[in-house]
């Protein structure tokens, strides 16, 4: 079915400018004329494939957490276990086409609050992003299953509140932010997840109590 | 002289309003004509007051900056040593109020690639930002000027990072992020980081050593 499969080509290739259009001139100004122009069709071709502006937003949205969830999950070149930092490094601002993305992904998150359609597909964008970085703990770190439930969870949502945090750092102040130093304070991060999370259990031995314990 | 004090008092009052607005409608419809309406001013009148709606925006940011700082930096509630946790938490989006300024952050950073005026006021901003934290976590670690000058900056980078993430991901999923979770999480991350700030210093055991010897 030739139709089809140039229909959903035509769409990506739309979503990418889309993406480009809004990481360079931000959500207000990437309207459909100029995507239009910039992807080098009419409108009314554009129009074809999609009713609304949000709509190729949404598709952008989607390419990108399909790119993301590609990058993330291929097997390491070479064979063996992945490295994690090398493989969550990934998702971060570290090179021209990773910061195109997450340009658009932080213009996305200042658009959310204020549309309701979008937080409902950023509800559903939010757990596939989140299940995704889950798998990407459990490949990196062997421990991942004998740690307790609560635990895994704290730290899931510490690495991905920690690499959310370094894109909308570095998006908004690219020059604090070379790529050498994102991957080093991940690094970090990282570092101190592990050995958090590979503490020696104590009956309540919590962060709340190692925290009164330390005042 | 009291012309001076009311304009500036009309300024801010704007600002507040503005401020409501980009975090209720987006950036894209916080037009001067919608900030004047709500703030039950004539356009005429809000144009008295800025030239253009990005002039707006830039007092609703140095608005904003100055709350947080008013919060962070007064001393706490009966005197004595501040709790470096409840501080911090000052930054958060923890009630509508912090909400309402942080959706607005978030809304910021997602255009500060796309504009060059907003670009240079935010390098402005964030460097204020970051002393201002630099400053919270001296007041609230006795530790921190022993620690050395790369591991300070570390442990700010790593903090202000993570606070940054907690603003984006509950401005964008609010429902993953109560206010108690907020808290228990940057509790966790500020035990992890002063952990690492205070461990033994070895020759050569930074965290790039650590990860390898894991692996």
């Amino acid at each position: 079915m030739p139709k089809i499969v140039d229909h959903a080509q035509r769409r990506d290739e739309i979503a990418v400018v889309a993406c480009r259009v809004v990481a360079r001139y931000g959500f207000e100004q990437a309207t459909i004329v100029r995507i239009a122009r910039e992807a080098g069709y009419t409108t009314g071709m554009v129009a074809h494939y999609f009713d609304t502006k949000q709509d190729i937003i949404i598709a952008a949205l989607r390419l990108i957490l399909r790119r993301i969830e590609h990058r993330l999950t291929r097997p390491p070149e070479g064979g063996g276990e992945p490295d994690l930092l090398a493989l969550l490094s990934e998702a971060l601002p570290i090179d021209a086409a990773r910061f195109t993305e997450c340009a658009f992904w932080t213009a996305f998150w200042g658009q959310v609050a204020a549309d309701k359609r979008l937080k409902r597909i950023n509800s559903l964008m939010h757990r596939a992003y989140m299940q995704l970085f889950e798998r990407c703990l459990a490949r990196g770190w062997p421990q991942w299953t004998g740690w307790s439930t609560d635990t895994r969870q704290r730290v899931l949502r510490s690495v991905v509140t920690f690499i959310n945090g370094l894109t909308a750092s570095t998006v908004a102040s690219p020059g604090d932010w070379p790529a050498a130093r994102q991957i080093e304070q991940l690094r970090l991060h990282l570092d101190m997840v592990q050995a958090w999370a590979d503490r020696p259990t104590q009956p309540d031995a919590g962060p709340a109590r190692l925290a009164r314990a330390r005042r």
